[in-house]
């Protein structure tokens, strides 16, 4: 397989269908997301396991994660909220879970009703669980700040608990650290400051992964920023699924399909083809045709003579 | 005033209102105009003086012009196509003039119906035309390369003809050049790596500013990517104006708001009020209520307990 230099790790079937009214079927999910692996995308964040009367678009994240771990070359993700969660997924055979920890605790009692040291006592659990499974069984587990940027409740967060809980996270038993700007609030510099403070406390190693929201506009030069900073895996949601950027408030992902395109041009390797991607987008809405699916290298299509790569910076 | 880090140049009234059928009234330009102004921005482009049966939209140029300069702390700019055009807007009393050479010598016999070597004589009449002014009189001579990182019709275009472009115009008697992302081709990295080839050039100096458009979503990381590399005026056009994403190929400029709104979130000083500014574009949207205007920070509005300069990297 081609080494790549940015892994692009797909949250639509998750952060995207969680977001919409619409219920998409278990068998689009799955065609989906082989689709899309086939266009080479090596990471797919392919549901959640909340309960199924709280997000009824993720009842069959059991189902979907058994399915897409046959899949070739592909990391199967999972959210989970608490232990249950984590059991679950892991009992499905999900290759890495991903546990949120809201930095505001507002937003952690109005998202999972839980307080900081709960979530804190969910990841300990978590640990102590995978730490008992045989090696070949554990998954990777990934702690996520959320709303490290800042959130709509409490408004600026304080960078010194970002710190403090991400140690936390690491000293409970997280393999790796992401940052996520769930409410789209961040800026480029923020980013880069606190990727840099970040990393003295959990060591660059543990620090990955960037999940980006487009709510002003910023989102591809956020990323642009992470990467400078040594991100090397990136979040995004293929037609921006779940956030409709012409709707007051909107507050979706950043697009795959714009993220590869800006990779791609610049000679960052993703591994992805573009142009098999950008007909999984139109396979993606023809199974939810109410819903938007948005994106700017989808309506404009790739430059007249486009060549991979023909932004490379040499020097 | 204020010492600012970046210089804003909006281009709506010129770009945008060139790009879209509603014709605005001549008093609505000058209300724009002045209200935008009055949120900070330094330097506007007004009109363009080309023949009013090629672009109606723009047949009043002289008036805002004229209206325009009295404007306190505004540097007024026209686009000028030609000698004939650039003398009127002289005239008129425009503090800046800005013409414009496509790289891609099929855009230009297409916009311009010119060779290169026929707009190259144009500039040098211009030069000469402005060099026997009284020294009060004379404006900046800006020269602009267009489709500088492809064209539409040709593809990729040759860097090489960029470098070589803007030495001419420089020679000629321009007092600066400035990059045109006219068919928003370009990425982060082969911004950097043209910015750092004609600096070489032409001098980093006479290097100042990048027209970007959003065609594929990129427009704000190519901005960021064009201020690391010492770009210190970037254009962009109030609510997008004259392009709008929304539609399948569509090419607007890059939108003044969100422009803002990153730099003014990353600390950098651009002079602008955002809360005004954000007021100028209702009051702008009111006066062409049939065209779209869009920015997603116009949508969202600014995050709850937004502090200017949030972002700012100390290290």
């Amino acid at each position: 397989m081609t080494e790549i230099d940015v892994l692009i790790s797909e949250v639509g079937p998750r952060d995207g269908l969680q977001s919409i009214d619409t219920i998409m079927s278990t068998e689009h999910k799955k065609e989906w997301i082989k689709a899309e692996a086939e266009s080479g995308v090596r990471e797919i964040e392919v549901g959640s396991f909340v309960p199924a009367k709280l997000l009824p678009q993720m009842a069959d994240a059991f189902e979907i994660v058994q399915y897409a771990k046959d899949i070739p070359n592909l990391t199967v993700v999972a959210l989970v909220p608490n232990f249950i969660g984590a059991k679950n997924a892991i009992d499905a055979g999900a290759d890495k879970i991903c546990l949120p920890l809201s930095v505001s605790e507002t937003h952690s009692q109005a998202n999972l009703r839980k307080s900081h040291d709960e979530v804190l006592e969910e990841i300990r659990k978590i640990s102590e669980y995978i730490e008992q499974l045989e090696k070949s069984q554990r998954p990777e587990f990934e702690g996520n700040l959320s709303t490290a940027f800042g959130c709509t409740l409490e408004g600026k967060v304080s960078e010194d608990l970002v710190l403090k809980l991400g140690a936390r996270m690491m000293e409970l038993g997280c393999n790796e650290i992401g940052l996520s700007d769930t409410t789209g609030y961040a800026n480029p510099n923020q980013i880069k400051r606190l990727i840099r403070l970040l990393n003295k406390e959990v060591g660059q190693e543990n620090l990955k992964s960037m999940h980006l929201h487009n709510t002003r506009g910023l989102g591809l030069a956020n990323a642009l920023a992470s990467l400078e900073e040594g991100i090397t895996t990136l979040d995004s949601s293929l037609g921006g699924i779940g956030g409709c950027p012409f709707a007051p408030g909107a507050s979706g992902n950043i697009v795959t399909e714009d993220l590869v395109f800006m990779l791609d041009a610049m000679g960052v390797e993703t591994g992805i083809d573009i142009n098999k991607l950008l007909e999984v987008t139109n396979k993606v809405q023809s199974f939810i045709p109410d819903e938007s699916i948005y994106g700017f290298t989808k309506d404009s299509g790739l430059p007249i003579g486009y060549e991979k790569g023909w932004g490379i910076v040499r020097s």
